[in-house]
């Protein structure tokens, strides 16, 4: 349950050929986030056993073989709690998997968004190395710190 | 590391005597949450898998053996990208095991609130019970449902 799932072109991101790992759903998180309206969503980023092993190891930049996942979803008041916020629909799955030689033209990260497990368009897809290279490059382009 | 960490009298609740379970932060995510303010937090629910079994199964009451475990960090604006926000100083850990004989009094559950590793006093303790049974009873006392 570590690796990316089988190639399939039809599930896999343009540009990079990414496509949703099997079994992320198990994996440790590294830290929940909150994104602001218009976007309004609450968010999780786990990892795959290397991007783990490189946080804990305060490692970078990250390792190839390292996948992370960002899973997230609309906000939602709790029905049952006024004061908490608590995930809605899922919106979107997006992963970033390391591999220095086949994605050295971005950093050594490939990228995909997903919808309904289907990617999104090429357009989506070009947006993504240039906001993680402006605003991340200190730490190997990935925002998400592990969380204490 | 599915258990409780063995008894330690200094380190368990009051009242209930939960401690913390070893190897929680590899546990898979439930669901993320977030708190506002005054308390001002962002939230994760993780469970062991008797937890996600049941979960997934949409099994109530949840088996005994089953435990869950909320993290709790302020709420930090993310210094890389002003309408992220994401975990600050880590808060509380707050535990919930299922035993149905042992904590027949509160529903099954025995309560645990933890900061930096100890238990908090016998009077917060006293209040764990009565909001989760006013408020979550129909979902055996849990709020926390699993995100899609
Ligand atoms: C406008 C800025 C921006 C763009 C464009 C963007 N990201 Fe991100 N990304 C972020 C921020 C900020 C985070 C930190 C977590 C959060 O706030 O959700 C993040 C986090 C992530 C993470 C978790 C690892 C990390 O760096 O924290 C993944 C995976 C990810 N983005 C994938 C993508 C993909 C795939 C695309 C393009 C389809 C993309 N991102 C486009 C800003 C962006
Ligand atoms: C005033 C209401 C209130 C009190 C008092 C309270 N809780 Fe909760 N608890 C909640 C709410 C609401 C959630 C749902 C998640 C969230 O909003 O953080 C929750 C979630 C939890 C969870 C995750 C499982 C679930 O039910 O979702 C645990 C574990 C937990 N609480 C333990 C405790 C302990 C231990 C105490 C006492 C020391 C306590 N709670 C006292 C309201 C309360």
């Amino acid at each position: 349950a570590e690796g990316p799932a089988p190639d399939n072109a039809a599930d896999a991101s343009p540009i990079f050929g990414v496509t949703i790992p099997a079994g992320y759903k198990q994996w440790e998180l590294i830290a929940p986030a909150e994104e602001a309206p218009p976007l309004d969503e609450l968010r999780a980023v786990v990892g795959n056993q290397t991007a783990i092993d490189a946080y804990q190891a305060g490692k970078l930049p990250f390792p190839d073989g390292t996948i992370l996942v960002k899973r997230a979803w609309k906000r939602k008041q709790s029905p049952e709690f006024a004061s908490a916020t608590v995930p809605g629909v899922a919106t979107t799955v997006q992963v970033m998997v390391k591999d220095s030689k086949k994605y050295a033209a971005t950093g050594g990260w490939g990228f995909g968004r997903f919808i309904d497990g289907k990617p999104v368009d090429a357009a989506q897809h070009r947006t993504c190395w240039g906001c993680h290279e402006a605003r991340a490059k200190s730490h190997d382009y990935v925002f998400t710190r592990l969380a204490p």
